[in-house]
């Protein structure tokens, strides 16, 4: 009674890819990061496939809980700290580690007085300019976190804005490696610093990337974060996103397809409409000739995607009919070939997929 | 403890949009389109937002099943009709109208034997080349559904490629209206044609769209379906996306902000980060100067959007700090103009509604 469209989560992949990571950086620990319902593949899918992390890492102070209540009982880490007051309870209570990366929230630690004492991440912005203190403010944030009764260990953490293109010619990766080395110079701590991105540059880029901790997220689910694709990086996909055929269209020339009549034959086509649309995560960014499998061959997308459905090119197709397969991403199709040619990335598509999907493991 | 990001449903506007919907077919019966989870608003909600509706229509048989669960007593309609077997046994069970688009459903329903007679809507292709009967096959497959004991009655519908620009140079709407007479001369049955486009341009159009049925979707969202703004149309927005800031930065010339570094500030600025990202729906393709409302007022965004967060110009809201709402769509910014910024429509937004955030009704 479902509607055909099915997401295939491989945890196996899950287990490989995490495997992949550690062997990037050999000496450090892993925060395997499943923020955002681990990338779209289930929270409870991805602690069983992450099961071998050193701890998992997230920003849903629910579900952290959530972890704890699934029987996670491994080292876990709020990336953007505590929210509120009942944020940092939460953590004494559920043994949750968290960023402090704001005034605000160092402000928020000192007025609380939780039940015993905490974990933190004290975040430092090396430029991306989004959460953390300034290298010139870090020295004195830790001493203040230091002064405080209630915190135990703190760690030393940054967040790479160009890990994908270490060169960058506005902020490299050094620059930033630079800054974060400035700002911490003669504190102590673990030092937490590569993303996907980053731990797979750490063999080409050496101990510039020597931390305690790596962050892993993208290249855990099989998309690639930039660079190469995640096939070269050795990453298999831990989604696949697959349909059916409910319709067949005989056209001819001159004939348009979907909203707006923006894809028109120019000679008879037969046309596939695929039981997928927006509303189920496939971007509607998806222009012309994005790459669709039918029946596991090769073929493309025409005319607009709408909320439901999506059209594909089956001329050359003749064993094409209502039921026959179809794969959107994952196993055979890149999840990266289809945001690229949608301008986004896999991280993007992963996390946007809908909850009316019907999700069953493989 | 969860995350400061919150989707508002206002009730009193999807029924306040419905109310349009009538006034705008004054002869016309009403299916209002709650599939996609109500447009990303909820099922139960819509079902409440849409009482006063003549009948609900969607695409998910399972949430046939759970809209009768929730209550609803009224006709149902699944717009794709029957994916298999079991849908028609279903559809018997629960009363649910359904589609009839294809030579393989009809073939389903001439094999089938429901427990009762089904009401079904025999679906024509009249230029859109997604589902349905071509305009010359039509009324020989009414006559296989004639034929058949366990139908009852057969309304004739289409769907329209380009109702938001009636005039299209490739299809336009009058020639979608007379391809369907054409098709379905003589045949008998209620009629059902316009969806929130075609609903809209009754009045400008005449009896070119006269139905039985019409069937409005994104209208009743407080979305504009093209032509006009949602406010032109007299229509109000059901859902209000609101977060908060989670951070400040203050910035200098040549700093840059995001991902990629693809901001770069020509001198001081203050940055505001919002607890708001992809992973939550907001659009990854939002570019510069997107609008967003910060304490009310109208500001930008900068920098890229990232999977949790997205960064927005504070330079001038000297008030602004972090716990300042943050209004992304909705109430006093129509989604409307997000989408537009976008390259999208406001459909796909609210349907990208992640799980993760919360919804309250107010």
């Amino acid at each position: 009674m479902p509607r055909p469209i099915t997401a295939t989560i491989h945890i196996d992949a899950m287990q490989h890819n995490l495997a992949r990571a550690k062997a990037c950086a050999p000496g450090a620990q892993v925060w395997a990061v499943l923020k955002a319902n681990g990338y779209g593949h289930g929270l409870e899918r991805a602690m069983r496939g992450f099961a071998a992390a050193d701890g998992l890492a997230l920003i849903e102070p629910d579900n952290a809980v959530r972890l704890r209540e699934l029987g996670w009982t491994g080292p876990l880490l709020l990336l953007e700290g505590p929210f509120d007051a009942a944020d940092i309870d939460m953590m004494a209570q559920y043994d949750v580690n968290g960023a402090i990366h704001s005034e605000a929230q160092l402000a928020l630690l000192e007025a609380a007085c939780p039940a015993r004492p905490l974990n933190v991440h004290l975040k430092m912005n090396t430029g991306m300019n989004r959460l953390g203190f300034m290298p010139h403010d870090f020295a004195a944030a830790h001493a203040r976190l230091r002064a405080l009764p209630h915190v135990a260990q703190i760690t030393l953490m940054t967040h790479f804005a160009n890990a994908d293109e270490a060169a960058h010619p506005r902020l490299s990766l050094h620059e930033q490696v630079r800054r974060f080395r400035a700002g911490s110079e003669g504190l102590p701590g673990p030092v937490s610093l590569a993303n996907s991105a980053g731990a797979l540059k750490i063999p080409e880029l050496g101990d510039e990337l020597v931390s305690n901790w790596i962050r892993p997220g993208i290249m855990l689910y099989g998309g690639t974060p930039g660079g190469q694709s995640a096939q070269a990086f050795g990453l298999k996909p831990a989604m696949t996103l697959a349909s059916e055929l409910i319709g067949i269209q005989e056209i001819g020339a001159g004939d348009c397809v979907g909203y707006g009549s923006r894809f028109q034959a120019d000679g008879p086509m037969r046309i596939g409409v695929v039981a997928c649309g927006y509303a189920d995560g496939y971007p509607r960014h998806a222009p012309q000739d994005t790459p669709v499998l039918v029946d596991g061959v090769r073929t493309r997308l025409v005319g607009r995607v709408s909320m439901d459905m999506l059209t594909v090119d089956v001329t050359n197709l003749p064993g094409a009919r209502v039921g026959s397969r179809v794969v959107l991403w994952g196993e055979g199709m890149p999840i990266d070939e289809v945001a690229e040619a949608s301008g986004t990335i896999g991280y993007e598509l992963m996390c946007a997929l809908a909850q009316r999907v019907r999700v069953v493991e493989g």
